[in-house]
């Protein structure tokens, strides 16, 4: 069954979970090699669980333009591998140091701190393995453009470089500008490139894919915004996670920047915002405008 | 100037040397940004030397076809990113707490663990960023065969998953068909790509395709034979490393189960056997013929 543009947000973000799950169990390797613990350790962090909002947005973003749910899910499936490897090595005692992660026990306190390490190495690689894949489509030409995409998403221009900055941030105070700098490398490109896999499946034009960076652009903000949220009003037992982690911390957030009123106006902003990017595709884009007003809105 | 076929092996490794030297700066990032912290590691990691093997065997490979040099660096660059950030992580304490390499403080010990993981991270996307550029091969179908072929050699089913087993090792005595096993894994599946490379980027026959993995795989071999031999006979001012550390961890190694002159005799087996290999390419593979060679006798 596909992902139906008619799908209310909860359906549909049932059905992601679903199915990434299922796409992500067949992809992931199982084997009573001597490497077994490895496999073990990327399943543990892909498979127990998680919002798979940037799952959602592949899928979300694919019915736009009709790309076939089983291909959307495998680029859906390289974004969550990507995003799994990057919790496990964020959560390492040289990094955030955290021992828990959705509630569980993070990757290294289950299993050890080397065992952490090769599990997301071995699940960014496979995240380029599993793109590069004729599965995923057939022209080659799309396949090399969601690998460029992907690589230039997380790399040192992105993501990774986001992680750095954050790291060097501790106990300085950046300023508005240099937090949402960073917020747009730690996690916006990771979702800016989850929000527009769908026009690269289908060779979208370009007025296509610019609304579908605005929107996330926008979207990613909110997101990163509605985080700073949770983690001085959230519980543990709802978000999994230590709260009040980044104030302990020191670092700078949107809410101790702009403090909590201006930071929940911003990310209602923002979230509006995002899907009036989406105007040209009509109906279509109600799954992705309710998305937005979800991000700024969700308890976990 | 290219690679020359009627290069003699020296000239040719310096050649590669230098020429692999030019192409990774140019691509590794470079700024003032918050995050320069992040380049510099990867800079101090890829340019602090190294034996540049696994490029030499790229060049070398594509020599065999006639490949344009500029391509064929490019593809030898990415090799090496992933070679240096598997040594980055390797040398963390958490996996082979490794102080040194090359005779330098390795990058956790010249930075600290954190940048030395996220360099890491960030060579890896870096390498299939490299690859899946046009600039690499005109053809993208190429391109997203090299992408996939790296991402095979490196994970969950190459490189990571013979790292996995050479931890879960330690105080084990592993046979010598594990050994080997661990070896293809670890070192071998990232020369196997290092030597085919050429072929894909030719679109080569399939026997012409075969002919390198067949040599690859005999080069491999030999070639941790010979780094394991190092171990025990090798000086830190030749080698860079810790001698004897295999050892002191009580891991088995090709020197341990075979002892010092079977080792010998069967690296220099491998490296004959290799060559031959390569006979249905006549005096053009002759660089490659001296490389195994080379790379049972080389002191260091």
């Amino acid at each position: 069954m596909p992902l139906s543009e008619h799908a209310d947000l909860n359906t549909a973000l049932d059905f992601t979970t679903a199915a990434i799950g299922r796409t992500m169990d067949r992809l992931l390797p199982r084997s009573d090699d001597p490497e077994a613990r490895l496999y073990e350790a990327m399943r543990y962090s892909v498979l127990g669980g998680g919002k798979r909002l940037r799952a959602f947005f592949v899928l979300a973003g694919s019915t736009l333009f009709g790309i076939a749910t089983p291909a959307a899910l495998r680029v859906a499936a390289a974004v969550e591998f990507v995003h799994a490897y990057s919790l496990i090595h964020d959560d390492l005692p040289a990094m955030d140091d955290d021992d828990f992660r959705r509630g569980q026990p993070s990757c290294h306190k289950r299993f050890d701190e080397a065992t952490a390490i090769l599990a997301g190495d071995a699940l960014h690689a496979l995240a380029f393995e599993v793109l590069a894949h004729e599965d995923t489509h057939g022209d080659p030409a799309v396949r090399v453009q969601l690998v460029a995409g992907l690589a230039q998403a997380i790399g040192p221009h992105g993501m990774v470089a986001g992680q750095m900055v954050d790291m060097e941030a501790e106990g300085k105070t950046l300023s508005l500008g240099e937090i949402t700098r960073l917020q747009r490398l730690k996690t916006g490109a990771l979702i800016s490139f989850a929000c527009g896999a769908g026009a690269v499946l289908a060779k979208a034009s370009e007025p296509a894919r610019h609304a579908l960076v605005a929107y996330a652009h926008d979207v990613g903000l909110a997101f990163q915004i509605a985080d700073d949220l949770l983690d001085v009003e959230g519980r543990r037992e709802e978000t999994g996670k230590t709260p009040g982690k980044d104030a302990a911390a020191g670092k700078a957030t949107f809410v101790s920047l702009l403090g909590l009123e201006r930071a929940r106006d911003q990310a209602s902003l923002l979230a509006e915002q995002a899907g009036r990017h989406l105007d040209m595709f009509g109906h279509k884009a109600e799954l992705l405008k309710q998305a937005a007003r979800y991000v700024v809105e969700r308890r976990a």
